[in-house]
C-alpha cells in the first residue's frame, strides 16, 4: 500500500510520490476552474457559483478524470473541460444537498453554505447554473478529441447525475432516514447512485476521451465502482471518527439522523477491511497497464487512508 | 394576422390551420415526452419528474423547435429528442421557479405544484434530474443527426438555461423584486434572459439540426428574440387582464409583488402594440422561406392573440 503521509516509504510504488502528483494536480485543477467561470452580469450569479466551485476540496473527481485519460494515452489538455465539468455538476449536489428542504447544513469545507451566504433563491440557481454550464463547458471547450466520443461524454454525464445516479441515490437516501430496518442491499444502493455513479463516470469519460476500447472502459468500471463504494464506507467510517474541524462540515450527522451505515451493520473494524478488499480489487483490474496505472492505484489507496 | 379561432378566414394563410396543426403537433409531443420518461426505481421520483413533465401545458417549446427543423429541411424525427429536451428544461424551471425558496407558488397550470405533491426535497432532485435527463436525451436519443450540429445543441441548450441564459435573468427578477424603479432596460433584460434564451433555443436548435447557414441561424435568432419580448410582454398583460381558472396559476402576481412590468410602464394598449409591432418584426425575417415559413408565422400569431 502506498503511504499518503510518507513519501519515502519503500515498495513497489516508491518511485511514485502521490502527495507531490496530487499536490500539482490539484493546483493544474484550481487554476481551471477558476478560469472556467469568470465573473459576469448579474455579479451575485456568478459570486454564488465560483464561491462554492471554488472553495477548495480534494478535487478527487477531476484528478480521477485527468489520471484516466492519462494512463489510457491522452492529454491533459483532451480531459481538462470534462474534469471540471464533473466537478461543477459534483458542487451542484453539494449546493443542492446542503439546503433547508435537504440536509439543511450550515457549514461544507469549513466555510458556510451557498444558502447560508446568499439564501436559498439564489442556491438552488446557483446548482441549476452550474449543472447546465458542466454540459456546455464541455461541448464547447475541449479540443482534439473526436466528437463521438465527447457525445459519450455528454450522455454519461447526465446518466451519472440524473434519476438514475446521484438524484436517484438522493431520493432513497432521503426515503430511508429515520428507518433502522434500511437492507444492505439499499445502503448499496443509495451509495453507488449518491457517490458511485459520478465517480464512474468520472473515470470511464477520461477513458472514453482517450479513446478507450469497450474492455477498458470494463476495467475502469469495476476499478471505479469499488473506489466509489470504498470512499462511501470511509466516509461513514469518518462520520463517527473523526472531528468537525477534520471533516470541515459537521460530524455525527448520520448517527443524528438515524441513518443505517456500514459501521452500524458491519462493525468499524470489519467496515475497514471491506473497504481495503475493495480497494484492492480495484487495483487489480487496472494490473494490465502497468506502470501507467500507478497514479490510478495511488488515488485509490489514498481513498481509504484519508482522514477527512 | 392569422385568426387562431377562425379556420376560414380568407387571406393569404387561409389554407394553414393553425388549430389543426398545433393539436397534431401537441398529440406527437405528448406521446413522445410519455415514452422519453418510464417510470423505474426509485418510483418516487420519476413520479415526481413525470408529474410535472407531462402536466399538459401548450408545448409551444418543442413545436416551435419540431416546426424550425421542418422548415430548414429536417425531419420531426430529427428533432423530436431535442424537442423533448427543450419540455425538460422549460418544466425544471418552473418545479425550481415554484419552490417556496422562489416564487412559492401552489398551483401551476391548474395542479398543483410539484412541491406541494411531493415535497421540497423532492422538487428540487426532480428538477435536477430533468436538466440532467434532457442532455443525456439529446445525446443518446438523436438518429441521423450530423455529430457536430448535435454537440452545438448540447451548447445552446446549456447557454439558454445557465447563468448566461434563464437562471441570469431569474436573479436579476429576483433582484428587483419590491423595486418600482426598474428600468425598461432592466425589464428587458430580465425577459430576453428568463423567456427568451431558451425559446431562440428552440427555434434555433431546430434550425442547427436541420444543417441551417449561419444566415438562417441569424433570421432564426432575430425571429425568435422578438417573438420571446412579445410572449413576455403578453403574459404581463395576461396576468392583469386574465382570471385565475384562465391562467391555470394565480393571477395579478405582478402587482402583487410589486413588480415592474410591460403594462406598468407603457399602459395596456401601448403594450399590446408593442407584442404586435414585435411579431410582424419576426415574420418578416421569415419572408424568405416562403409557404414553408407558414406554421412559424402563424406561430408567432398565436403568442400574441392566447388569452391564457
Amino acid at each position: 500500500m502506498v503511504a499518503t503521509d510518507n513519501a519515502h516509504k519503500p515498495g513497489k510504488m516508491a518511485s511514485f510520490d502521490l502527495m507531490v502528483y496530487l499536490k500539482a494536480r490539484q493546483k493544474l485543477c484550481e487554476d481551471a476552474l477558476d478560469k472556467s467561470l469568470p465573473m459576469s452580469y448579474p455579479d451575485k450569479i456568478y459570486e454564488s457559483m465560483r464561491y462554492s466551485l471554488l472553495a477548495g476540496g480534494k478535487r478527487l473527481r477531476p484528478i480521477l478524470c485527468l489520471a484516466t485519460c492519462e494512463m489510457m494515452g491522452g492529454t491533459i489538455e483532451m480531459s481538462m473541460p470534462t474534469a471540471c465539468a464533473v466537478e461543477m455538476i459534483h458542487t451542484m449536489s453539494l449546493i443542492h444537498d446542503d439546503l433547508p428542504a435537504m440536509d439543511n447544513d450550515d457549514y461544507r469545507r469549513g466555510k458556510l453554505t451557498n444558502h447560508k451566504i446568499y439564501g436559498d433563491d439564489i442556491a438552488i440557481l446557483a446548482g441549476d447554473g452550474l449543472l447546465a454550464y458542466a454540459f456546455e463547458y464541455v461541448a464547447t471547450r475541449t479540443q482534439n478529441v473526436p466528437l463521438d466520443r465527447l457525445l459519450q461524454v455528454v450522455a454519461r454525464l447526465g446518466r451519472a447525475v440524473g434519476a438514475a445516479g446521484l438524484v436517484g441515490g438522493q431520493v432513497v437516501d432521503l426515503e430511508s432516514e429515520g428507518k433502522s430496518d434500511t437492507t444492505l442491499e439499499t445502503l448499496t444502493f443509495i451509495h453507488n447512485h449518491k457517490t458511485g455513479a459520478l465517480l464512474e463516470a468520472c473515470v470511464v469519460c477520461g477513458g472514453i476521451i482517450a479513446g478507450a476500447s469497450p474492455d477498458d472502459i470494463q476495467k475502469l468500471t469495476r476499478y471505479s465502482q469499488n473506489i466509489g463504494l470504498a470512499f462511501q464506507i470511509i466516509d461513514d467510517i469518518l462520520d463517527i471518527t473523526a472531528t468537525n474541524e477534520q471533516l470541515g462540515k459537521t460530524a455525527g450527522k448520520d448517527q443524528k439522523a438515524q441513518k443505517v451505515t456500514y459501521p452500524k451493520l458491519w462493525g468499524l473494524e470489519e467496515s475497514q477491511k471491506q473497504a481495503e478488499k475493495l480497494i484492492e480489487e480495484a487495483c487489480t483490474e487496472l494490473n494490465s497497464y502497468g506502470e501507467k496505472a500507478q497514479p490510478l492505484i495511488a488515488l485509490a489507496h489514498f481513498i481509504t487512508s484519508r482522514n477527512h
